[in-house]
């Protein structure tokens, strides 16, 4: 099999790597604006913005590069916007709203950055969800123009829906009938699933390249509401005053600042302030170790406020979410991620004790739900996850929850010969029994023993204490616990062995067994929905020479093999 | 690209397509014991007895061919054998239970034919597990020596898996570390799902090669029972027993004879008693015609037992069940399946007034659970399938399904010019409101309707009465009524329109859209699993020329791409 697609084109201006840190005085493709308890954001994509050579961004398409400008956005509403009620998502661009994800850019792309992109942009989508289920920040977006593929599934992430009703603006996914793909963003199943369009007329919209505009598109459900264009400013403002009313954040006026994230990337590694990341390119392993902190918790809530940025909670997962993002999408050739940690466990603890203290404080919620939402970026990323429990480490609280997150953990039973550090402990507290349900609506602890719910509340029984290898291990929380005769080649061997398995093989493996019990629909993206994208955007179909994602804008008709398979 | 895994292996013994019509006395596979109310299947897979001409089936290796055979068998022991409570499962050969799916003939497969394959494997063993779910018939499966890959999952459809516990004999999912792909009929999702085995552990199982065996298959939940050769008959006889006096099913010793089915293949399509395919080799669109009784329902349960597999509602099941299988699998070319009935809708309402009278006979519940299967049959064919009710059609009550079953329906509104039939009428009965709920778990009305329940009530009100166009499109019935004037065009563009787009992205939308709201194991089978495993059967590092499919029993290493997706 030819496999040229493989072939990455090269960053534009030069740029070493993929950078997923940003701020709002760099945006290039977005404007944000907070008036009061309403924020707008009005997407400008700038056409040489791109993040590839090779393509320009015309119409408001986009690329990974203007979505990681939509998720640094929405972030810094969480933290810096407290007050923000209602978030109005419209174009800053005449006639056309977005035309979704920049074709050139797909057909250039190779199949591991556009299933990653797939990937992040979904995440993007579903936290601005999160952030109107959870921190009450609803989303009315404003259609004025066409909202294609992409562009409607933006659209679809939010709480209202509003369409211009002028004889041209429409909503579409036109992916099918024109690229030979499916909307890659959660448009299927948030047609079908949140918009619960009936599945006859969502198999007419998604056929007719040309969309559904008007009235139709409020009886089908596509939309909430059609307005005349003479009125759209009125109603929007209606809307947003309506909807800020109805939203039960009530967050102060002041935010804190999001302050740039200090890293620095060497050959072998990143070097972040509470956490590191080494490559070992030999073996493929990507080994990151994150610090437990260095002072005491802050004495009260408003301490934690004037610590902002720097509190040790909230950079250790900002910094653990842009080092997975990193590896997700500038390593390729990673196999395995081993987590460890180093640090005090009760110093973990009583970070933990005073997030639970202050648990109804706007910050302390805002950061459990990253946390919850950067432990679902690890539980999706593609690579062989693995938590080494050695000495010196602490694995307490939030931190537990990253050996439950791994295809695997190891324990170390005892100390390592001529190593003084207190042998290993895993901690459980209350975060690990309901704060970070996974995609599927479920703790990892409770997806872990799905079996016998009576090993949740053994495990629950045991919060606040110490427990060694033997007693992690007789409680079902790790995978092996071993002495230090053993403990080198049998990590060992583990490592090497998954290393030589095939990529695509483990993808399909640890996405089927992470992921038992219910499903959601944000479960039903990643699963279903991108794993039938997944599969067509390997067909020759979509992405052979005569295929419809390369002969696009040519004026050449693709060429399918019609066999159905 | 390069596309070779198309060609399609020739069928042994210069058979001009694969036929799903067998019975016991052909079997070249299995034999059917029954005994009392204990049937026992024994697997005896005879080498010479390939599907294709390439390959042959040591160790109790299975192709399609060898599962027809185990899928007829439970058809038979549901129809001829009601008084069986207890089925067990196991093997004709010493040391092997069976080998899973035969890897030559993977490998030399094409890709359509491995997915359909696969499907229809799956299909089989949610048919097992129908089996004791709906009928109390359940099944022990009793393994001595090795059953590895598909092997296993066959066992994973029992209720109770024993194992002998010998040091050799094991049960073991193989695929990934051996060929680069997953197990393929619902392993992985059975064993999170369905046997609820811990992930991490499930993780180990999945990428040992040699599986596991003894104390630890059962402590990992992977088997019931391990019990000593010496001892395995007792137990297997005991065993047998206790879930024969647990069970709930209490049929006739007689049940009925299931005759083979009448057809005749001609070039332009097949001839059933009740049914008609007609293939139109250009436009690419099968039409299947089913036709109303012709006769009024039995005076009584005894005379439909009289009536055998000659009563119109088992008969049409049957042919049904056939035509759709022989299209997935011997008419890789039809991008669409079309739809239509002829009859007397009242006739066939009258069969369902008399299968509802009847509800509690065994012999009715067989049917409906049978129809229930075929119609998950439908919904899970991988073609474009359209309805279109027109003047002398007779969508009633079971017939009505399929409508909904559809990707879109079009209805005639009025009559065609010169056609002096009664215009065309859907007919709604209690059979469309729980009898046949989709594998999601629904009924298709109830997936249909998710967006307002309401919309189910209004149709249930109408029960019984004769919709035409206009109340079918009021009721969100069918997705286009049209008249005379318009239907010839539309329906014409429409199947050429579907005709031309990429089959690969129609099946990624239909798989999608088919299946809104809740998840079951059997839909996260059917979606998650088979999408992930169709993924990785169009990837180099599995079926390249240097892949581990092609390359398994060379004594070549495969060669793997090691970026990640």
């Amino acid at each position: 099999m030819n496999d040229a697609h493989h072939a990455e084109r090269p960053l534009a201006n030069g740029q070493a790597r993929i950078d997923f840190q940003t701020e709002p005085a760099r945006y290039r493709h977005w404007k944000l604006k907070v008036d009061g308890d309403v924020a707008t954001l009005l997407m400008d994509v700038d056409e040489k913005g791109a993040l590839f050579e090779g393509y320009e961004l015309k119409l408001n398409s986009y690329d990974l590069g203007v979505d990681i400008e939509l998720a640094d956005a929405i972030e810094r509403l969480r933290f810096e916007h407290p007050q923000v009620r209602v978030l109005v998502l419209r174009s800053g661009k005449p006639r056309v709203f977005c035309a979704g994800a920049n074709i050139r850019m797909l057909a250039g792309a190779s199949h591991a950055h556009k299933v990653n992109f797939c990937k992040f942009t979904n995440e993007t989508r579903n936290g601005i969800e999160d952030l109107s289920e959870n921190s009450g920040l609803q989303t009315i977006c404003a259609i004025n123009g066409t909202a294609a593929g992409g562009g409607y599934e933006l659209a679809l992430a939010a709480d209202h829906i509003m369409l211009v009703d002028d004889g041209s603006s429409s909503v579409a996914l036109p992916e099918l009938p024109l690229l030979a793909v499916l909307p890659g963003t959660g448009g299927l199943t948030r047609v079908s699933d949140k918009r619960k369009v009936r599945r006859d007329l969502a198999d007419v919209f998604c056929t007719i390249e040309e969309g559904v505009k008007g009235k139709r598109a409020v009886e089908w459900r596509l939309v909430d509401e059609v307005t005349p264009g003479s009125k759209f400013e009125d109603i929007i403002s209606a809307r947003a005053k309506e909807f800020a009313a109805k939203s039960r954040r009530n967050g102060p006026v002041q935010g804190i600042k999001l302050a740039p994230i200090t890293r620095r990337f060497t050959d072998g590694g990143v070097e972040y302030s509470s956490l590191a990341v080494d490559f070992d390119r030999k073996t493929r392993i990507a080994t990151i170790t994150l610090r437990g902190p260095t002072v005491p918790p802050p004495a009260s809530a408003g301490a934690m406020v004037a610590a902002g940025s720097e509190f040790w909670p909230l950079k250790l997962a900002r910094e653990l979410d842009d080092a997975i993002l990193h590896i997700r999408l500038n390593e390729f050739e990673v196999a395995a991620i081993v987590f460890k940690s180093s640090g005090d466990p009760a110093e973990v603890v009583a970070y933990e004790q005073f997030l639970d203290a202050n648990k109804d404080y706007w910050l302390t919620r805002e950061i459990r739900h990253l946390w919850k939402r950067v432990l679902k970026r690890v539980d999706l990323t593609s690579r062989s996850l693995v938590t080494l429990i050695e000495p010196g480490s602490c694995f307490a609280g939030t931190l537990a929850e990253l050996p439950f997150a791994c295809d695997r953990s190891y324990m170390l039973i005892g100390t390592h010969q001529g190593d003084n550090r207190p042998p290993a402990a895993i901690v459980l507290t209350d975060a690990n029994f309901g704060a970070y349900p996974m995609s599927n609506g479920l703790t990892r602890l409770a997806s872990r023993f799905l079996a016998d719910p009576a090993d949740i509340d053994a495990a629950k029984a045991e919060r606040g204490k110490m427990l060694d290898g033997e007693a992690a291990r007789r409680l079902g929380l790790v995978t092996f616990a071993l002495d230090d005769i053993d403990w080198d080649d049998e990590v060992r061997l583990f490592l090497e062995e998954r290393a030589s398995f095939s990529p695509d093989s483990l993808t399909g493996l640890e996405a089927n067994l992470r992921f038992a019990g219910p499903e959601t629909m944000e479960s039903k993206i990643f699963a279903r929905l991108t794993a039938w994208q997944n599969w067509i955007f390997q067909r020759p179909n979509a992405i052979g020479e005569d295929g419809a994602l390369k002969r696009y804008g040519t004026g050449q008709q693709p060429v399918f093999d019609m066999r159905r398979v």
